[in-house]
């Protein structure tokens, strides 16, 4: 119902943002469903296991495509796959036959109705690649092409901005990785254990997120940087807050801020870097330093926060059981940040302008 | 020398920019100092092919980078193997051993110095990859610890800004990839087809550029689009404005640009779109009605500029003999743009704040 609908019905209209926040909440009981179809991940991973799988290739858009970027690390990580953000244009468009044999290709679309994905998935099936559907809607015409369906299992996401179906994908893609190295249970054990500290640190960040918020109403573009598996993190702060707030923010990984963006900062572009433990925290903290020596305003989350010389503001997350899953943790304090911050500017972000949540764009 | 002790030796100062200029002019004559080494590309495709190869990894930043995205075309349409842009910091950082065996690497620098692009190609080395150094500087030490070095023969690059570097990687890697698919002499005659066309182009282009930059000296943000072979471009026209004229801008496939930013523009938002002759124009096209529709000024470059409708500013660029190489025409709109809106903006291109010719950040 839309809100003109809605106020025709005589029904209250419900605040700017509501959904939004609603399924900011929502995540810890999300995962939990989602681990409720473990088996099905396990018996996936066994099929890409006996598929002779070297290479894992990952095609969506929007926020699936950043859930990819993160499973570019599960998979290097656990099982050391080979897995790409794999070119759709090349496959749908340009009609180039690739050997996908030995693949195993995983199809990202919420709604299982994204057209090019569609078109992809079903090529590289017909190309001999093993084709996965993860998707929130296992009716979807996604699921019914694909050889084998994974449901997200996050429950209607009603909000064009995705939060609970973006966390759920990162967690399918670690379990699925998971279960293809031997690891699965013990991996679905930490997904638990992030439900909960989820659960403690989203009122947290709600009473946190008002006084770092408001102070960037009136910013117009930003960057937000990650490295490694944290990148997936950036990426996706970055589309929040473009999407929902109207600033033009950009992810980079910490490295390609020095190689040219770096040049354009001074005091009114701000950067918001993600800093989690991991191996690649020295390069992360390097680029912080860097810029808050170009003058700019410095927002720092993830579980190494707190280490971020000369940081502004900060937001840490709890250090999860197993490293690989702190960018579920990470991405929250930018979910609620784009929240507060559109209603700092008098937007509403359940309704940004010219989306609809199912998008069929080519 | 730096501009103070040309000042103290009495030499006439450069006006800012000259550099950059001078170094775009270059380029036809680039492309054909890269064209002398041919032989030395069929024999590194020789090698390649003997390896064994099914999978392409290319790692750099910057510019370096956004070559790489475009060799995921050339491999991808010429010889069809797997190419992707690697995660350099899942073999540097967190060391994760990935079977390189079927691999060959190519290091992209123009320095040879890049640090962690060093790191990769050692460790992807002794993982059972066939290594190649893509450099300006044989000598250089990324040279030194790769299998095979193909010289990129642009000649010195003193401006910070890449132009003819970039335009000689981009030739470089459609050369590799046309000699492993057995097309490479008709694709190095189909360079030196674009190099004469280049020679007709940049005159003309500086004619027309003043006019479409101008009006853009106010702007803070900005995205540019393309999609397949031509995000490559969209890539590194933003590169170009952010470094050399401070404004946020930022790149995405025509595809992306629906499933969330789309919401951010408004008249003061405007966006750059690639738009050449290929199977994903009709995407493109469908992409910049929706910018239009959304109040953004919009300026169109590529082989099929023209067929933009609305756009505000046109800046087409001749048919090559190869489709795949459109993309070494459609960046030069771009860096005259880039030149000619740093210096409307009192800015010198030369200079970008916080930047080295040659970056070793980590």
């Amino acid at each position: 119902m839309s809100l003109p609908e809605a106020a025709a019905a005589g029904l209250p209209e419900e605040p700017a943002g509501a959904q939004l926040l609603a399924e900011i909440r929502e995540q810890p009981q999300a995962l939990r469903a989602l681990l409720e179809h473990e088996a099905e991940y396990a018996r996936a991973a066994a099929a890409a296991r006996k598929h002779g799988t070297t290479t894992v290739r990952m095609v969506g858009h929007g926020s699936s495509d950043n859930a990819a970027s993160y499973g570019v690390y599960a998979f290097g990580l656990l099982p050391r796959w080979t897995a790409l953000r794999d070119s759709i244009t090349l496959t749908v468009y340009y009609a180039s036959k690739l050997d996908m044999s030995r693949s195993t290709v995983i199809g990202l679309s919420q709604s299982g109705q994204t057209p090019d994905v569609l078109a992809y998935v079903q090529r590289a099936r017909s190309g001999g690649a093993l084709t996965i559907a993860l998707t929130n809607d296992p009716a979807s015409e996604l699921a019914e092409i694909a050889d084998l369906v994974l449901p997200l299992a996050a429950g209607p996401e009603r909000s064009v901005a995705a939060t609970k179906t973006y966390l759920n994908q990162l967690a399918a893609l670690a379990l699925l990785a998971a279960h293809v190295s031997g690891d699965g249970r013990r991996l679905a054990e930490d997904i638990r254990v992030v439900s909960d500290q989820l659960a403690e640190l989203i009122p947290t960040l709600e009473e946190q997120i008002p006084a770092v918020a408001n102070p960037f109403a009136f910013i117009g573009r930003m960057f937000v940087i990650g490295r490694g598996a944290e990148f997936a993190t950036a990426r996706e702060i970055a589309l929040k807050i473009l999407e929902t707030c109207r600033v033009a923010a950009d992810a980079l990984t910490s490295t390609d801020l020095a190689h040219g963006p770096v040049a354009a900062l001074d005091s009114l572009f701000p950067v918001w870097t993600i800093a989690s433990h991991d191996d690649a925290l020295p390069a992360a903290l390097e680029a912080a330093a860097r810029v808050h020596a170009a003058g700019a305003t410095l927002v720092a989350s993830g579980t190494a926060a707190e280490q971020v010389a000369d940081a502004d503001y900060v937001l840490p997350v709890p250090e999860p059981p197993s490293p690989l899953l702190a960018p579920l943790l990470s991405v929250v304090p930018g979910q609620l940040f784009s929240w507060a911050v559109a209603r700092a500017k008098g937007l509403d972000p359940d309704r940004p302008a010219g989306l609809t949540k199912v998008t069929l764009a080519r």
